[in-house]
């Protein structure tokens, strides 16, 4: 039987009790909350589009059918917003990365029934962690839902950074044509050196990814990959992070965001990088230093920085990596493609049907549980 | 001993004498004409920037010091450019894909000193190979030198356009967020069915790096690829090419130009292809019906269009592709990275070298030999 609501290991629950035998078995009418991006004029234009607030997953139906209140929002910012209206008395809270909610100490306080909150893909670092264990809260995500399309998603930024693709789109919108615009900093991909920071589930579908392309591959972690998968990929392990940095042309984030990643790509350690080098975060924004990034790029040290994380999200419009020079930024998308959507609205249902029936959740997917943080977060 | 200019198969040269004993055996000063793509502001940002008219391959010491002449310039159309000037007494002419001097059969009439023909690249269409081969020139590329550079350009260019990158990134340079506006029509790569137009040099590069992303692969040829590398990459071998169509959600030209091929995706045969594909053509413009392509991406029938090839080159402020929705084009530039120039330059140097010591080429490098053409422009 899993318990939805566990007293944490310092059995400190915000001065609350501990939840109701009914919580822990989830009989009875439960309340949904959803926060997600607005899908607005494209909502009906794809009936797979379901990661949007207008499709709210798909599960609408389903969960009504069996009794349960669903409400969904956008509207995530601000003291009056619709998620604080809504947390007070919501069970369960499924929120994404991509328009993330960020649910703050005072907002699990204010939630007095929150059991279960649920991140519709992958990375929970919008949600004070430590925060959700205090208050015996359990905090799950959808493991692996996304993780190839990331993994793809940071190799077409490699590439095209590298390869320096957008000066050349951009000629043919604007009526140009200039070869040597394009083609007096563009190289391939092959015989470079090219090393993940991070080599977890997305760092190592990066790797194999990558083999083919007959690169001198590298990666560090606090752990070697499995001698199999090493031996398939033939990735060398690098202990010393700064000893990896000098050595690297592309250079990949692949760490989730925890109070010690946070601003560890600072002034000093891009400075430690090769001139020239190309950074693919498709991570977290914030375990860069946002103006030390833009400096580098401004400089020519990085010739080129590409991702689709920010911090925070939705990006102000005067964020600085709006407007260095040769950056590949896009809004936070990689791992909401159709594809990743399916799979993730698909393992939330699958965890709500769990939690209601009271069951346990595949392992893997657990952030926090009974008051502990998964590893990657401690 | 090589023959620099063979009577062709027919024995017609075009009412010109065959080449003198000295020709044959390249004794004495040539003159070496080069049509390169201007340099301009770009030429001395980068000492590996070769490929450009300013830096003429890197050659130029070299073939002075060995007493010969060497002219480039960019200035290729019309009657009264440079090129029309020099082509009258050069005997070598070097020219690229990306920035096509197109040899006509007038300007071979005009060359009466022309011996070899050298393509700085791969790809010799934009001569009039049948008139070279009667003309009993010799025309050969540096094959295999960018191969790897325009395979990894198409895998770059599917992922963008399935991925739906460029909408998300000029959300972020005009100062937007809208995630749904990028979501509601992003796709992984993964199981999705990848279909190549030809299963050449460029072709199976692609298709080896393609196998790790979990596609569905398949191919058209005139000939199936060795078994040793059919069961490496597993990529299904589709005999009819019109059968292949409808199944691929996305298609990648891998053809040489030829009469064959010239215009052979027509509006009917785009009709063939699936709903919302995406086509990805790096090899040569002119194998589409330019005005089929822009109508079936602004249909949507075709979601997307990538490519660095058109018809002619610079392609024209009108040229339709460049207003069509959806494409990511760029202009002829795959094949010219820096690695790609490095190594093209190397070998047009080899074959220059050889050419004046009246050694043969390798025997992949001819295009035009002896009165033939090379089988893929049969």
């Amino acid at each position: 039987m899993a318990m939805w609501r566990a007293p944490s290991a310092a059995g400190q629950l915000l001065g609350r009790a501990l939840a109701s035998t009914a919580a822990q078995t989830s009989a009875g009418s439960k309340k949904v909350v959803g926060v997600f991006y607005k899908g607005g004029e494209y909502a009906d234009k794809n009936p797979n589009f379901v990661g949007c607030v207008d499709s709210a997953l798909g599960i609408r139906g389903w969960l009504e059918s069996k009794g349960h209140r669903y409400i969904v929002t956008d509207d995530k910012e601000g003291i009056n917003c619709e998620l604080e209206k809504h947390i007070e008395d919501a069970h369960v809270l499924i929120t994404t990365p991509f328009h993330p909610a960020y649910i703050t100490a005072e907002r699990i306080k204010k939630g007095k029934n929150l059991e279960l909150l649920l991140t519709a893909g992958v990375g929970s670092d919008h949600i004070d962690l430590p925060a959700a264990a205090a208050a015996g809260l359990t905090v799950a995500e959808i493991t692996g839902s996304n993780t190839v399309s990331v993994a793809e998603d940071q190799l077409m930024r490699i590439l095209l950074l590298l390869r320096n693709f957008l000066p050349g789109h951009h000629q043919i919108v604007n009526g140009e044509w200039n070869v040597a615009g394009i083609a007096h900093r563009a190289y391939d991909l092959e015989g470079k050196t090219v090393g993940t920071v991070g080599a977890g589930r997305i760092g190592r579908l990066l790797l194999q990814r990558l083999k083919p392309f007959n690169c001198n591959l590298m990666y560090h972690d606090r752990v070697k990959i499995d001698p199999e998968l090493q031996k398939e990929i033939g990735a060398k392990y690098e202990e010393d992070l700064d000893a990896m940095l000098p050595k690297c042309d592309v250079v990949v984030i692949n760490m989730p965001l925890t109070e010690k990643t946070r601003g560890m790509f600072n002034k000093e350690r891009i400075a430690k990088m090769k001139k020239g080098v190309i950074i693919v975060n498709n991570a977290r924004g914030a375990i860069m230093d946002t103006q030390a990034v833009a400096d580098a790029c401004a400089s020519g040290h990085v010739a080129g920085y590409g991702g689709d994380v920010w911090f925070p999200q939705p990006a102000p419009k005067d964020h600085p990596w709006r407007y260095m020079p040769n950056h590949a930024m896009t809004p936070h998308c990689s791992g909401t493609t159709i594809d990743g959507q399916l799979r993730y609205a698909a393992g939330v249902k699958d965890m709500l049907d769990r939690y209601f029936k009271g069951e346990d959740f595949p392992a893997q997917n657990y952030i926090v549980k009974a008051g502990q943080l998964a590893s990657q977060y401690q």
